[in-house]
Formats: C-alpha cells, sequence, structure tokens
C-alpha cells in the first residue's frame, strides 16, 4: 500500500477532537492496523449490508481476528428501502444480544445506507459508541462519510430521524470501487459536480476534462477526485458543524433531488436525483436573478456527459414535486429555502449573511414545469 | 411569582454554550415568558404523557397560545413500558405529520418517562431540535433533567438506546409536586440521599433533620431539597459531560438499582430500586474494603425514614440480580464497575485516578445473599 492521503476534519464547535479522512489504493489490506491506531477498542461491531457482506465480510473478519481484534459482523438486507427504523432496531438488538458494551466500536461498512444506519446505531447505542466509517461507493466515499449525518429515512421521508455523530476516522480505499456498478459510479459523480459548482470552479473544469478516466474507473483519476471533494466537503463542514451557516451550501441541488428521488420510489439512485436537482435549482436561481445565465446549461452538459439525467421524469408533475419539498427539513417558518449559486464557485449569500433563499412555490413549479424553456 | 432561583450548568466538553435551570414556586405561569427568552422557536412540540396532559395541557395550551406562541401537544400513555422505540417512532411521526420542522422546539413535559422519550425525540428528530425539560416529578426535577441524558428502553434493559442532547432550559416549578402520589415523592428522595452520600455529607445530614417536613411536602423544604441536588449534579456533570470519569459517581446504587428495577417488571420504582442499591453497593464496597464501616447502615437508616426499601425483595435470587448487572452499560472488558463511596462526601477513586471499582460476581452474589449479614 502506498502512503494514504490524510485529510483532517476539524470541528471547532462540536468539540475539539477532529478526526482524519485517510484516502489510498489498497489501505482495506491495512484496516486492522488503522483500527489500532485511530480507533483501539475492546470489541468491534461491523454494521453492513448483506451484498457488502457477501463481497469483503470473510476477508475483513479474518484480517481483524488475525491481528486480534475480537470482531462480530451484522449485516442486513441492502437497498435504501432497508434504512428505517426497524432495521436500526433490529441491528442494535442483535448487538445487545451478542453482549455489546461501551467497550465496543462500530464500523459501518458499506454505501450510504450502510453509512448512515450504522453511524445511527453508533450514535445512539448506550447513548454513544466509537464510530469508524469505511465508505465502500463513491457517493458514501466523498459524500456520506464526511460531516457525521447518521440518520434513517420515515415513512415521511428521507433522512428524517437521526443525528450528528462524528467518527473517529474514515478509511477510504478507492481500488474497492472497481467492484461498484456503473450506474452508482456515475451517481457518485453528481456530488463531485456539486463540490465544483458550489466551491470550486476550477475542480469542475478538471472534472469535466476527465469525464473518459473517471467513467473508466481509472485509479489515479478517481483517487484525485475523491481527495478533492473530501477537502471540499471537510472544509464546509469544519465552519459550521451544526449546519446553520456554509454548510447548507451542501444542500445544493437536494431540495428538488430529495423530492425527485423519494417520489421516484427510488428507483432513482440518489447522484441521478441529485443530477436533476442541481440543473433545476440552477434554473430557479436563473429565474430568480441571483444565478448567472448559463449556469444550468453548463450543469447540464457537465453531468449529460457523465451519463447522469438532467430533467424530471416526464411523468412526475411538478406540483407533486413541490409539495413534497415542503416537508424538506430546510423548510422553516413555512417557507422553503434553497441553497443557491452565483456561479460557479460562488454560493449566494442573501442580506445580511444568511444562507439559503426562499423562493415560492409558485416560482419554482414554473420553473419545473417550463420544459419549453429548457435549452 | 417569586424570582426563580438559577443553576447554571457548564458544558465545557461539549460545547460552550451550557444553559440555566431554573427553580421557582409558580414558575409555571411564566412558562411562555421563559421560553421566549430562554428557547424562542417557531413553534413548539409538548411531548408528554396522558396522565401529565390530564392535569396541565389545557392550561398550558392556554398560556402559550396566548403568548402568540404555536404549540401542539403529543400524548403518549403514561408509564416506563411505554418508553420504548414505538412510541418514539409513534411521537416523531405525529409531528411530521403535523408538519413540525426544524424551526420546531421539543419541550419534554412530566415525570422521567416523558423528560427521556421527549429529549430523545428532540435529540433526533431532523437530527435534533432545540429542547426544553419542564420536569414535573421529584426524580425528573433533581436528577433527569440535567445531564442530558435522553433515551428509551429495550427489551434487553433500561436505557440502552439514546443519546446525549442537552437541553437550552429546565423549568421547575416545585409547586408541581402537590400533585405528586406520595410513593413517587419517596422515590425522588432516594436520588437526593445518593447526591448527599457521594457528595456532600451535610446535605445528608440536612435530609436527615427535615425528613417530616419532606415527606409532608413542605414547599419551602422540597425547594431548598430541589436546588442543593440541582446544584450538585450540575457540578458533577460540568466536569464530565461524556461520563467517561467523576460522572459515574452518579451511577452509585444504580448497578444493583437497575437489575432490580427491571427484574421487578419495573413493579418497583426508579428509586425504590436506588435505595437498595445504594445499600446493597455499600455492603460491597464494605465487604471489599473500600467503604467505612457503618456506611450501609447509616443509609439504611435514612432510607427506612423515608419510607424506601432497603434489601433485595425476599423472591429475588442474587444469581439473578448478579446475571442482570452484566448487561448493565457499565460493564466493560467484561467485568462489572460499581461507583462506591468511601464514605458520605467521599467518592472511591482507584489506583490511577479511575473512577470505578471492579468488582468479582462471586463478592456481590455472595454479599447480596448473605442475609444473615444484614444489621
Amino acid at each position: 500500500m502506498s502512503t494514504p492521503h490524510r485529510v483532517k476534519v476539524s470541528l471547532p464547535e462540536a468539540n475539539s477532537r477532529g478526526y482524519e479522512v485517510l484516502v489510498g489504493s489498497g489501505l482495506f489490506a491495512s484496516l486492522a492496523t488503522a483500527l489500532s491506531r485511530f480507533c483501539p477498542a475492546h470489541r468491534y461491531a461491523v454494521v453492513t449490508d448483506d451484498r457488502v457482506a457477501e463481497l469483503y465480510a470473510v476477508r475483513l473478519s479474518r484480517m481483524l481476528h488475525s491481528a486480534g481484534h475480537r470482531t462480530d459482523v451484522f449485516a442486513f438486507t441492502s437497498g435504501e428501502a432497508q434504512k428505517t427504523r426497524e432495521t436500526w432496531s433490529l441491528v442494535s438488538d442483535a448487538m445487545m444480544e451478542s453482549g455489546c458494551g461501551r467497550d465496543t466500536a462500530v464500523i459501518a461498512f458499506g454505501g450510504g445506507v450502510p453509512g448512515d444506519l450504522g453511524g445511527f446505531v453508533a450514535a445512539t447505542y448506550m447513548r454513544g459508541l466509537p464510530l469508524v466509517q469505511v465508505p465502500t461507493t463513491l457517493l458514501a466515499m466523498i459524500d456520506a462519510s464526511v460531516g457525521g449525518k447518521t440518520g434513517v429515512d420515515t415513512p415521511a421521508g428521507k433522512n428524517l430521524v437521526g443525528a450528528f455523530h462524528q467518527p473517529q476516522c474514515v478509511l477510504i480505499d478507492p481500488e474497492m470501487l472497481q467492484t461498484l456498478p456503473d450506474a452508482h459510479l456515475r451517481s457518485g459523480m453528481a456530488e463531485a459536480v456539486k463540490h465544483g459548482a458550489i466551491a470550486d470552479a476550477e475542480y469542475l473544469d478538471w472534472i469535466e476534462d476527465n469525464v473518459e478516466s473517471l467513467l473508466a474507473a481509472d485509479p489515479q483519476a478517481l483517487s484525485r477526485l475523491i481527495m478533492r471533494s473530501v477537502e471540499i466537503k471537510a472544509e464546509i463542514v469544519a465552519s459550521d458543524v451544526m449546519e446553520c451557516g456554509p454548510r447548507k451550501l451542501l444542500n445544493f441541488g437536494h431540495t428538488i433531488g430529495h423530492a425527485v428521488e423519494t417520489l421516484s420510489g427510488y428507483a432513482l439512485l440518489h447522484g441521478e436525483a441529485v443530477a436533476v436537482g442541481m440543473v433545476e435549482e440552477a434554473r430557479i436561481g436563473e429565474r430568480a436573478g441571483v444565478t448567472a445565465a448559463g449556469t444550468s446549461a453548463r450543469l447540464r452538459r457537465v453531468l449529460t456527459r457523465l451519463g447522469l439525467p438532467t430533467s424530471l421524469p416526464i411523468d412526475f408533475g411538478a406540483d407533486a414535486v413541490v409539495q413534497h419539498t415542503r416537508l424538506d427539513k430546510k423548510a422553516r417558518a413555512g417557507r422553503v429555502e434553497y441553497s443557491l449559486i452565483q456561479d460557479f464557485g460562488r454560493p449566494f449569500i442573501g442580506p445580511a449573511g444568511v444562507w439559503g433563499h426562499p423562493v415560492a412555490d409558485e416560482t419554482v413549479a414554473e420553473v419545473l414545469a417550463g420544459v419549453g424553456s429548457r435549452g
């Protein structure tokens, strides 16, 4: 294994500890050493899904056992539909049955679902256990693993129940992406595009210049993508742990995106829904006069080249989407706030330094319904 | 209303905010003002049980509405048996149905169950809402409302799932104790005795000297008891938010106490179980040579005068109790740690500054079974 790249996540508000995100090809093979160093514990509870378990559980258990780490694997059925309070209860109960105490650390191992759900188990088991995130999808590597967000879905919507719970460390091995289905690789790239859009125009250029290598899962290109995205997310999170200010930026594309994802019954992957959401929210921003003309067209071009969708599925009613945005956690005082950009790398900040721009439902509905105006 | 007494709870570790515990006769009547000052929010979700709701909900809603606070009451069936993940889910879902967003604050209103469960709803609803604790039982006032512990029970034991979530403020009106059943008043006093035992021998003397006025629910005596207990707990919590050091002291009587409470099927009130637990743990400490001789006898005398039980129910097997302590959150590395005192007001601190004393199961079983040795 080459020496991993390290990104420090500082947490000035929640506490002074902070943690490191390690990115390195082949890092998975030295997981046991990393655990001893960054998260020593009496025993480890690996929370994962059955698909990831099938690929990696035997190897993982063998590695940890041979390093002397007592390890149990708790695997649930894979899929966003399982990211529920019921699965969270089952995993917690199984850990209690096997006698996991406060001296246990949780390893959330897999994509976004094991990451969020395993994180929420760690956040709430005996009021909190140490947590290590080992993401195995691109989306989880560059998005879900940094920021400390954990949680599960409820019938009313995504991530409506959860907690902030920072990991002791995040271990990312880009080689694990070699087994990731194409659609999931593309889905993860949508969040990378978002990072470029909100914080770093040059990064967005770089992504566009490297579409071919990225889609071919070239290890070097993917490593660079992961590192830059993790850096951007870590910088934003460090400035705003509790999500009251700049962190709202990360919601770009997500207000419409979440609505679209839920309305699709999760037939659309998260990144696919966010791709649609970014284009639509750029159009909303253009209509509201805060986003530079041409922003949505550029986003559509990059996302299309990455094989991502850029407009609402044809059978989606604009009204249904609007209705759904009102349930969003970002709805405050009865209005829905959008995180918009002025231009690439330049977030919109409203009067009095307010992050987030309230947009009237009618405007959103008009933009969403305005098929004729699309480029 | 007289000016309330204020106890500041400082939180050096978790964050720099801290909060105030207000204790004042008649304080409930000025709840609306206190909310505006300490926890302004777009709307309020009152989480309570049906018994408390019956006594206070109409008055509470009227007060808040007339102050312009949008308020909804979410009441569940009363009783420890309802402190479950299922009730937590139902309350969260009901809040979602009524459209509560991140601009909502939760008021946990009632005894320990609404306090813990309402707190856990606040800790996890959309990853955390502001929380105000308004305890209505003596136990909740002096114990549950300070420290930020929230959570629910699972089939495996009490409080096994939860989170630390500090309130914006705690509002205590001792007049509310006038409607509290005697057994619950006595149960609360067990925790006050614990505060004296672990931290302030003079306070323990004062309690013993004032047993009659306390049992008669004399408002002045109760106010003084609440304030001193809140002060003691606040000092301990402030020094150790995450419960790694001195806060373990507060577990005195609780390792055996929790086991006894669970084994009784919650027929014993929490304070009753803790009363038994303190006497037994003092005996364990005496046997282990860390607790001064006569400590358990003195505790038994005070607790008996307060009308609290001081020995295991006759049909409880010592082995069953020991078995249950192994499930305790304080079990580490396979051994059960007890929080013991050397003498009243003098906690036991082990070698290398370790708080907590591991005791062999056999010793505990011998002490618990040793009926002949009881005074």
